[in-house]
């Protein structure tokens, strides 16, 4: 039963998480207990607590042989906390659980780890490591709302304004960039191996009194959309954010952009309320009507789009969260 | 970039997707929001939090020529579940981050998931589904620690008692019976495909005033030498319990019982407490000792064991927490 020939790969593992228990102690607070024992201890937050979870899987989302392990590393918590800044919140913990072969560098994935969950204030509290034939990164990020209650995509009214943080397609545009040879350290390349998430502007959107929310995780066709059926509306796309060296199919149909759409009352200061948080002002890209069928891009229809661009020879496949059926939109 | 070739595969999985998520709607809590949108927004416990993954790999973990997918499901919530017990604290929520073939079905992997999480008061409030060469299931369990403390593995004291909370080796013995054609409805094999977590047990043993606690992952000699190692102690093992079908070895050396091993002072009222709750009386196996490299068996020395048995052809895989450096006992 037991694989002998295995164990110098093993002890490197394990001088590995030696280090990186060591690397992570300290950030306890009174009370909580971190990385070590069966479970991690935390004092729970004040607000709603937040739960996301996403996986990213070696030849599905990514390709190790386009961008690094570190590359998939900070995907994998820029992911989470983009899902946990929709809903207006604040990241503040994650555990890693990870699958990888022997080929695989530990260290490269967890500097990528460790630098996305840096940029984001993110503890890192726990995790699993297993072997196995191809690397699997799963990350749960726990959150918490703070001062406004949490930001679902179903409040949406008629009238409301659509808001963009961002301009889109840039992710997608970066992968293609990098099939055709672009360097890594290009900045499209980096819209796709190194996503933001956008934290700061979830928070202002809600304190702004935004009514809905969602991350741009399947392009703006699909996400949009989700809110409006969610909120039993419409929408109307008046204007298309494009990043440099995207397109605007691109940016209807491209995933993984992780910027937010908002809705808002157009009474709300949104504009101003990103001002003063020294942001970047959102994009007004639309606006929500009656009718839940009503799916209208500058006056024509919106193309029913919603794959993320998938890399490698496996199937295609979108980003699907338990629960919306994004792919019905890919038809 | 997208396969339209794997539509079928596709729309069958949102027409799951859409299924469970009607199916888990409606266990939600005032202020609460399960699956469906973006994050899941939970009521936070008024105890500590309490936070475990575990990811289970296909070939690694589990077989599907052993076991059925919905094993493995069961499985992958139960040894979340055991993390939470051996904190002494109650499992209350569920995130489930799974890739998996098109040759898996998915409603099977669900049904043990689902079976799991019902016999544990777990709610499911989300997660994500991914494709993949290989079924990888990773779940994190979020719990709170109640009127009690969670119990760590650093707290035994020289003169401590040591207990289990049942027989062990029974796992190991099942997945060896297993493989020469044992039948799955065994009770041997079930202990390897349906191992039991103990909540109830932890909470009994955290009330009765335990010092430390652990769940048996990777057998009784590791898991018990993590508590006194953690706690800067040795230990003097005086009975191994052995699981009907298992042997010495097996208990001390097999992995999965998901028995607790607990520590209380000799005045604690542990038989009184379990008793009490209508549980088993656990099996007093031991007692902490003054001395950290003083690891004993009846008198002798405690075997330096620690491995999971593991199936498939991949290399053998301790079951690695981030943090305990469980495969320095392999040696």
């Amino acid at each position: 039963v037991r694989d002998q020939g295995a164990q110098p790969d093993l002890r490197g593992e394990f001088v590995f998480l030696k280090r990186l228990r060591a690397e992570l102690a300290g950030a306890e607070r009174e009370g909580e207990l971190h990385i070590g024992d069966d479970a991690a201890v935390l004092v729970p937050p004040k607000g709603r607590l937040l739960l996301a979870t996403d996986i990213l899987v070696e030849d599905v989302h990514f390709d190790l042989s386009i961008g690094t392990p570190a590359d998939a590393g900070w995907k994998a918590i820029a992911v989470n906390v983009s899902d946990i800044a929709a809903m207006g919140g604040r990241s503040s913990h994650a555990v890693v659980a990870l699958s990888a072969p022997a080929t695989v560098d530990l260290d490269e994935v967890f500097t990528g780890i460790k630098e996305a969950a840096r940029s984001y204030g993110v503890t890192l509290v726990g995790g699993d490591l297993s072997g196995g034939e191809k690397l699997v990164i799963a990350v749960t990020v726990i959150g918490e709302s703070g001062s406004t209650a949490p930001l679902t995509r179903r409040g949406a009214q008629a009238g409301d304004l659509l808001w963009c943080t961002g301009p889109l397609g840039g992710s997608a545009a970066g992968l293609a960039a990098l099939r055709r040879g672009a360097r890594a350290d290009t900045l499209l390349a980096r819209a796709y191996l190194r996503p933001l998430a956008r934290p700061a502007e979830g928070i202002s959107a809600a304190r702004a009194g935004a009514s809905a929310m969602i991350d741009v995780s399947d392009g703006l066709a699909a996400d949009a959309v989700h809110i409006a059926e969610e909120s039993g509306l419409g929408l109307e796309i008046c204007s298309v954010p494009v990043a440099p060296g995207a397109d605007e199919d691109l940016a209807l149909s491209g995933g993984e952009d992780l910027e937010l759409v908002f809705t808002a009352n157009p009474e709300a200061p949104v504009e101003q309320t990103f001002a003063e948080a020294g942001l970047r002002p959102p994009l007004l890209i639309g606006q929500m009507v009656a009718g839940t069928e009503f799916h209208r891009l500058r006056g024509g229809v919106l193309p029913r789009l919603g794959w993320v661009h998938e890399v490698g020879s496996g199937r295609a496949q979108p980003r699907s969260k338990l629960g919306p059926p994004d792919a019905e939109r890919a038809e």
